[in-house]
Parts: structure tokens; sequence; C-alpha cells
């Protein structure tokens, strides 16, 4: 965490303050508990979660979301597990990284529960949890919107209980799903987000109780972590094909965590796709990179590193400048440092739309 | 297929005659009976194929190996399915684009059937009918080994069986595998394939019996073809990270109708991962894209079309020229034509490579 190395014009970019789209908070232990009914804290107590993530007690291939993965240096000198000691981000983070808003991302799983009223019950403690422990003690910090995904009526139903309350930016979503996100059943959700004015933040993870290969499950963490960016791809490709930006053309998607080089090729494809099969799809009217580069934001972390650092440039080109979000996901151990993350100079223009003003348009903050 | 668009460099470069990495030939109506025994044409007519993959007999959600897929200009005048007419395929494809050797996949989800006793059969029955259907009347066409993938040692035994046979240039594998392919079971196919040095051609498609996205099956055909690339990083990623190329650093995996723009990011991410989890994976012992950059070859076909045409060339680069090898896809719907697949000029050394000189080095052809 060192400034010796920092270049002057990253400084400069700094003294604005930055905007960390993809912090995780977690609860101290027994944290949860205020938040959730005397029915729940038993059901918990007794059964377990019932799902695939493993804040939802089922078991998880490989320890995504567990602690271990975290920073070694994240874990507070108080006790308890990383992001859960909002002193300790305080000092370990949104100060000395001049951070001046940060997103915060729960993930706990709450939506991939099987069982669907402890997913609603969970959902909302997990938003109730954020406000009181997060939000309202830390004005640098906002929230997004848990939601038990698999039942639309009860996601929207949580969506307009909170949606009023500024503590709130945008409406979680995970990138597995039981379904591919963009078939009819979802759509409740996405006219939700569309109705308030939020976009969605669609974080890698979740679980949909299938493998994330066509050829099953990997053998290591290494390997399942890109294997995560392939469902975010195709999350992408469904929202798009199946119509849901002909529908809801002002809907913003932010893909949080999932890389973004595979986002132009993306593009490329389908467009090449579509331009023969769009007989198929006639409910997708336009080529679809386009829907690509107008409803879907990128937060930069995990940062890509091409071998020849400069060539990033035409990446963040192809995309689009203006749908860049700097994130550090703080405090994972793939945490990217806002002063080290990008390995080229970018013209302050360009620094201050990814690090900030990307994100304050989107989020409509001043 | 008119000439009259060709520009004097493309023509000069076809003059040499170019190598085609990928044609699917299909059987004549019945014309697979021959290669099979009685005892196996009877179970076909009873109880029909046991698999995921239409040509053995199993329901598929959507046609990806239909003839529906093919040209519709590729149905021959006599009869029969695209493909499946030689002197047709001659007519239309081998001569008018001066196809100076073509390299054949047969597409029939032999290796995929969960009958494993039904595979044998059917991929010895493919390689046979391969051998006396084009292979020994067309001196341009050479053959795929087909195995039976999901049983090591009977896919060995197979490809001891041609291997000293110069009509077979590589052994042939889906990319939907019922574990990744990486894992130790396949090993002994690996083994053999150094042994023998024969590369693998790894040919989107096959079935694993799992949806091919982490959120299940998608809703449209459209959809479904960019999935396939993922299911092929996939098996790139399993193959490095388990180790297989430490273990026979000799073996080449050539991804055929995979896409290739995804190839410097997928190497870029799992470098980073590397860089920090290397002790999760201790037998990967280099950087995964040295791997990638070594091991793997990609197809060309279908062709990568960025908004701006001359960014191809830097994917190229970050590749390695001496990776690439043109495929036509013929007869398939998406076929590239020689003549207009790429939408920039290459200097003409670039361009021999890629539509033959690589391709004679990998195959070693003269």
């Amino acid at each position: 965490m060192s400034t010796s190395a920092t270049l002057p014009d990253r400084k400069a970019a700094q003294d604005a303050g930055i905007i960390d789209c993809d912090i995780h908070p977690t609860p101290k232990p027994g944290g949860m508990k205020p938040y959730l009914a005397q029915r729940w804290q038993q059901h918990m107590a007794v059964y377990g979660g019932s799902g695939h993530g493993p804040h939802a007690g089922g078991a998880h291939p490989y320890p995504l979301y567990s602690p271990a993965t975290s920073r070694r240096d994240a874990w507070p000198e108080g006790g308890g597990l990383p992001g859960s000691d909002l002193d300790f981000m305080r000092r370990q983070h949104l100060d000395p990284n001049n951070v001046s808003l940060g997103v915060l991302l729960p993930l706990f799983g709450a939506g991939s529960s099987r069982n669907q009223e402890l997913a609603v019950a969970m959902a909302s403690a997990i938003n109730e949890w954020q406000l009181a422990e997060f939000i309202s003690k830390e004005p640098r910090l906002r929230g997004s919107i848990q939601i038990p995904h698999e039942d639309a009526a009860a996601s929207v139903a949580e969506i307009e209980r909170h949606a009023g309350n500024p503590g709130f930016l945008q409406i979680q979503l995970g990138s597995a799903t039981s379904e591919p996100i963009g078939r009819r059943r979802y759509w409740p959700i996405f006219e939700a987000a569309a109705r308030v004015g939020l976009p969605l933040g669609m974080h890698v993870g979740g679980s949909s109780g299938f493998p994330r290969t066509g050829a099953g499950w990997p053998s290591f963490y290494h390997e399942a972590h890109y294997d995560l960016i392939h469902g975010m791809q195709a999350q992408v490709t469904s929202m798009v094909l199946e119509g849901v930006f002909e529908r809801l053309p002002g809907l913003q998607v932010v893909l949080v965590e999932g890389g973004f080089a595979w986002a132009p090729s993306l593009g490329w494809r389908l467009d090449r796709l579509w331009a023969r099969m769009r007989d198929e799809v006639p409910h997708c009217k336009r080529p679809p990179s386009e829907y690509i580069k107008q409803n879907f934001y990128f937060t930069t972390q995990p940062m890509e590193e091409p071998d020849v650092p400069e060539e990033i440039l035409l990446t963040f080109e192809q995309i689009g400048w203006e749908r860049l979000l700097f994130a550090t996901d703080y405090p994972h151990w793939d945490f990217d440092d806002p002063r080290h993350a990008l390995k080229v100079q970018l013209p302050e223009a360009r620094r201050r739309m990814l690090f900030r003003e990307n994100a304050a348009r989107l989020y409509g903050l001043n």
C-alpha cells in the first residue's frame, strides 16, 4: 500500500477521490441475526441454509466466497472476517485510497437458496443489515439491493421497498441463475428496475445448481475463477437475444468482476450471427453489439493485463471509455490497488471517467 | 462464389493452393451400415443411439449438427445431405477454392454416446467410412481419427489402429466431455497422441450431458453458437492447469471452429491468477499463456470481425501468426469463403502462413 511508487498524474487522479464499484462487506459473527425473524434464526440453527452457496449452508466445490480468498492483511485486528469491521475498512481502504464513494455488494448467495422463503428472508435481512451497519454509519458507502431472484414477485416487492432510499444505488444479481437470465420469468425484475430507475449490478457468482462449464466441474479454484466469466458472457448474450433491451431500452446492467476483454469479440460474433439469423430472434431488432455498448457497464477489476500493457487501450476503446467503472474488490485477494492496477498512463480526462465520472453519471451522484 | 471481386494479391495467395482445416463429410442415407457390425446395425434399428448428439439418436435442444445448418446451395443435386457427395464437394469447394488439402472432421457425436460399446463401434465405423468413401478416393482429403473418448483404453486402441495410415492427420475430440478434458482419465489419449506423433483436433460440439452454460440451457441456436466457445475455453484451461503439457510438451491441440479472439485475454487472466496461486497447481510450472502459445493452434473459421477490420491484426499478433490455420467449415452455413473471409490485406508471407504453411508444418505435409 506504499505510495512511494505513485506517479504524479496517478496521484492527481486520486486527489479527486475515486468511486470504487465493488466492495464486499461481511457480517460480524452472528451479526445477521438481528435482521432475521425468529422463525428463520431457528430454521438456520436447525436446518442450515438450503442452497448451493456456502453462506446459505450448502456445499460448494471451491472457496469462491470463502474468507480465505481475502487479502491476508484484511483481517481486522479486533476479530471477525475481512469486510466485517467498518472502522478497519475505513483505515485500510477508504481513507488511504481516497475512496469518495464505495458500492457495497454483499456476496452471501441469498438468492440462490433453493428454499425460496428463506431466500426472501435472507435478501431482506441483508438489505436491513447493509443499511444499519454500513450505509447509515458511513456516508461514503452505498448498498446494492439484494433480491431473491428466482422469485420474481418477491424480488419486485423487495426492490420497491428500498428503491426510494438513496442508500441503495443498484439491484444486485449473480451471474449464475436457474435459467439464463434473459428468460421471461426474470422480466418482472427488469421491469421493476427500469421503473424505479436503478441499474442492475451483476456480480460473478451465485449458483444455478449446474456445473459452470459444459464439461462439468473444474478441478481448481484457479480454473473456476475463469469459468465464472463464461457465465457472465452467457448472461449478457441471453439478455440481448431475448430482447430485454428492446422492451426496456433504458435498463443498465453493471457487470462486476467478470473481466471485460471478452466483450468486443462477443459483440463481433453475435453481430455476425445476427446478420444471418435475425429471423430466429426477430424481437432482437438491432445488432447485438449495440445493446452491449449501450446497456452494459464493465467494472475493471480484475484488471486485464496484456503482455504489451498499451494494448489494453484498444480494448477500452472498443468497449467505450464511458462504459468502464473502476473497482477494487476490497477486501478480496485479487484486490486492484487504484494506484497500480493500470499499467499504462491514461490522459487525465480518460482517467477521471474511469475512476469517477462514469460511475457518478450512472448512479446519479454529484 | 464469384471471383470478380477478388483482389490481385488474394488471388496470388490462392494460386499456391490452400489447406482447409475444417471440412465436414456426411454419410449417404444408410451409408454407414457397411462399416457397422450386424449387431450394431440391429441395435441402432431397435434402440437408436444412446447419447446426446442427434447422430447418436438422442435429443438435442438445438440443431447444431442438423443439415439444416448447412449452406442452402450445398445440397447435392443427386440427393443426400450436404457433405455426402464427394464429386459435388469437389465441384463446389475443392476445385473452385483451390483447396490443395482438406482436413475432414466428421461430426456425429460418436464419442458422446452413453452406451460405451456403441461409441466404440461408431468411432471405428466412421474411421473406416472416411477411408473408404473419401480419403481413398480423393488425394486432397485427409481424415481425423474418431475415438470413443470417454473410454480411454478403447480410444488408445483406435488411435493405434490408424496412426500409421497417412490418410489420417489428427485425432478428433469434441469440446464437451463428461468431465473437463484435462482430468487424468483422459491422459492415456494424450499419451497415445504424443506417442504416435499426431495432434488432437478439438472441434466445438459433442455433449457432456450438462447444459453448456452455468445457468442452464439457452433459448436460441444463435445463443448456443456462442456458448460453444465457452466450452472450448474451459477445455484449454483444464488441459493447461492439469499439467497435460508439462507431461507431454510436444502435444499439439488444434482448436477448430471455436473462434480465437478470446485466446489472448484468457492467457492474460490465467497468468495473473498463476502469479498468485501457482501453489494450487504446482504441476503447472510455467505461466499458462506460454502453453496456450506453444501447444495450441487456432482455426480461423468463424472469422472474427472487429468493427474496425484492421484490429484483427493485433489479435493475430497476440496469438502468434504461426498458430493460425485457415478453415472454411464447408458445407455448413457459416462457411468462410477463402477469398472474402479476411477483411484486411495481409503481407504475402503472412497470408501464406495462414492459408497453407502453418498447417503443412503442423501436419507434416510437403
